[in-house]
């Protein structure tokens, strides 16, 4: 590749390490990820981000259609009227709602919520749909745009519009909801850790960070590459909040008339910002190969002699792999192979095959990791068991790398001095006892930016040194482990 | 089955003969296809009507993408400026959209139109992302909500809310995007006629009947079981008309600034309205088994004795079926065999296979086909094979049924009196000549409230008489056969 030409990718994307929120901004935009469309806080996702988004969908849709899910769709408009019913709920949303207020041309006489999350019009169906616990679990997830005005906007991580998933049971008891809550939650943890390689940890909001209406919320959350944390998903038990306002009851077993118990829980095309944050480096996107629309490009390396000979073998190759692998052949005349290698490098495509006379020569390939640079000599007898061992490797690589930062950057402070040092010298998840007081929490929060992103499950043995002490704000000895970052 | 429970089951639905209009409604409600929504012209898709949907988009979207398009997905929302850009489109649009007026607790500068149909902001965005031929053509597709204001408004058929997909392709030339608005209809026909079972008529639309804004619009036209026709998914060829106002040039081969050529084309959840209210009956829906999301259904007929053998037996052959087939077994033991029977009737199942002590002994089950209500004994050795060709039967069937009917539904008046007295005793679709002219358009509308459906491909063999002749409105000698019937 070309000095020239590596400069020109070069010079538009900003290091990392000079401004990482910059770098990211130029990632999706040259990655040709999404574009930023004329309503504020909106954005366009082109192809190649929505090919993520679309691997995500098939992924996850699976995983919830497995454990007994359906899926449905609710409208996109909620009249205000029914986003007012829970207390909690409308004070949460309220404030970063869109409404439309004529249509047809005439005012309208109920001013619509332009959704931001279903709760409301889904429990306002449900309470036609449940009778009788036969009714039940009713167990219904959808897929849709929802919308939140927000004031910070940044692509994919927080947008005014947005795609997610949004699951909603009901169910005929307190426990049946509280196992489905974690079910959801121990999915979507398997789902970030396998399919996106982005290492998470999980483990309950405290009352000022749950949902808006719900009883608990757990979490997902996962450390980018710049020290801050992103809550990754929610899942939400609900109690009976809703079915109490929404007036949702069913004939139990013994025939007696009881409200019913709900969760809800979802993910957002945010997880497309955590693959990048994770993964990605100053060259562009690292994708991980389940979830890449490429996982392997193909680019000849022609020369005038041998043209014909190097185009099909190219063709060759990509048809030996395809399927089950997505292959790309990148056979543009108007670019060298050192602009490709540099577009694909940006793109993220885990493996490059290059194919020239010297390779067809030696019988093979040669193969470039974009997660490690790594050049490997493939021979052609055996290439589609090799680049299906290679992506399942990297795929790996990605996973143990992003888990290895995200260990090296946990601390555990035993001062608040160290605590706050920390958080100013090294970002990070930070391990910290508290005494379960709001007061300390916004104290942590108002002077350091930090917040706490959950308190981990006791018995998870990824969480480290779990011993009780002091909290780390107050000094009052009943403290717990919790995590503190400072979050997207 | 009991009279008691037949009699449930049908005294809750209206015959299609007393009033077409009142079944279907009866229909999409006791199927558990949909409710109505708390807002005015919305409803919800319930699992059962959503797992048709997801079955027409995993059918087509696959059609899409192996004719070169790619997804991708552009905001709901539209500065009302945009849409206003492009003067036959706003004109088309405005009076029917619903407008976002307050976000965020403020009142917007702009006031924001919730997509009807999203020309507007693709446009938009394409002029950004087009500089050269070599970005061309672009072949882009979004499965997304749409809203338009609608007065008069039916399930499925015509909601304020709808899902669709949109297809919005850029080329070099007015010849590539007229191919493209025809490939694009003809994948739609094939599509419906080959999945859905529903067989159409093409063709272009005449002036008055065209896409705001398109040059030319080309639809296909279903026949529903009314007699009334149904406009089943259009392909526009939109020429430069919104180029020129979104300035989406490009450098041509020659290194001159050019206009580019651009297409649309969409079909919608109005799809499975066409699909009930082709093959219904008054015990029900009867799904093609392609998009029916149980293609077969399992019902135990258990005796005291036997119950375990029964039920071993139900669950074998159920694993023996799914998959490939989509099976449903199902074990309620709530409820009777013949309140089975009924249900999976009305959902349009288009197999039921029963098994009790009786068919054991046989070594086989005994199934019933939806589409004939035919009953036959399998024997198990053979089971999946003869199911797998017992689908496509009925798949086979249930377009041979629709397309006799369309045929025997299609006439050929000679006078305007004959035409008259058609419309008003039979319906159908009325193949007769036009001169042209609006003011004959809209007098045969006017006057007997039948549109023209489309002006069929004169190389179509399918339509039967195409001579011309004298104008059946006016008289004029210069008409050309075109299709007129009443539509939804």
């Amino acid at each position: 590749m070309s000095a020239k030409n590596e400069k020109e990718f070069v010079k538009e994307v900003t290091p990392r390490e000079v401004d990482f929120s910059q770098w990211y901004l130029d990632i999706v935009l040259k990655a040709e990820m999404m574009d930023y469309a004329p309503v504020k806080g909106c954005m366009a996702i082109r192809p190649y981000g929505y090919a993520i988004w679309e691997n995500i969908q098939r992924l996850l849709d699976r995983r919830i259609k497995e454990t007994g899910h359906e899926n449905a769709y609710f409208p996109l408009f909620i009249p205000e009227g029914l986003l007012q019913k829970e207390a909690d709920h409308v004070e949460g949303f309220a404030p970063e709602v869109a409404l439309v207020t004529q249509g047809g041309g005439e005012k309208l006489s109920e001013r619509l919520v332009v959704r931001p999350t279903s709760e409301a019009i889904i429990c306002n169906m449900y309470s036609r749909w449940i009778q009788s616990w036969r009714d039940l679990p009713l167990l219904v997830n959808q897929w849709c745009n929802v919308v939140r005005w927000e004031k910070n906007t940044r692509p994919f991580l927080r947008t005014t519009e947005f795609l997610w998933q949004e699951g909603h049971t009901v169910h005929e008891t307190e426990e049946e909801a509280e196992e489905e809550t974690l079910k959801m939650l121990a999915v979507y943890r398997e789902f970030v850790q396998s399919e996106l390689a982005v290492p998470v940890i999980t483990g309950l909001k405290t009352e000022s960070e749950k949902f808006a209406g719900a009883l608990r919320t757990y979490t997902i959350e996962a450390l980018m590459a710049d020290g801050r944390a992103l809550q990754a998903g929610t899942s939400h038990n609900l109690g009976q909040h809703f079915a109490r306002v929404f007036d949702i009851q069913f004939l139990d077993r013994s025939g007696e008339l009881k409200y019913a118990w709900q969760t809800s829980w979802g993910v957002s095309t945010r997880l497309i910002g955590a693959i990048i944050m994770v993964h990605g480096d100053d060259r562009g996107l690292k994708l991980p190969p389940r979830v890449a629309p490429v996982q392997v490009v193909v680019v000849p390396i022609i020369t005038k002699k041998q043209r014909e000979t190097v185009l099909q073998k190219c063709a060759e190759t990509g048809e030996r792999l395809s399927p089950p692998v997505r292959v790309k052949l990148d056979l543009r005349e108007e670019y060298s192979p050192g602009w490709k290698f540099n577009e694909w490098e940006m793109k993220g495509v885990p493996l490059r095959l290059e194919i020239g006379p010297r390779d067809i020569e030696k019988g093979g390939v040669t193969a470039v990791r974009r997660d490690t640079g790594e050049k490997l000599f493939l021979p052609q007898e055996d290439l589609p068991a090799r680049v299906d061992s290679l992506l399942a490797e990297i795929q790996d690589n990605l996973f143990k790398l992003a888990d290895r930062f995200r260990r090296d950057n946990t601390h555990r402070p035993s001062s608040y001095e160290e605590f706050t040092s920390l958080l100013e010298e090294k970002r990070g998840l930070i391990l910290a006892n508290w005494c379960g007081e709001e007061s300390c929490e916004d104290g942590v929060k108002n002077k350091t930016r930090a917040t706490i992103r959950c308190m981990p499950f006791a018995e998870d043995a990824e969480n480290g040194n779990m011993e009780a002490g002091p909290c780390i704000y107050c000094g009052r000895e009943k403290g717990t482990p919790v995590y503190f970052a400072r979050a997207y």
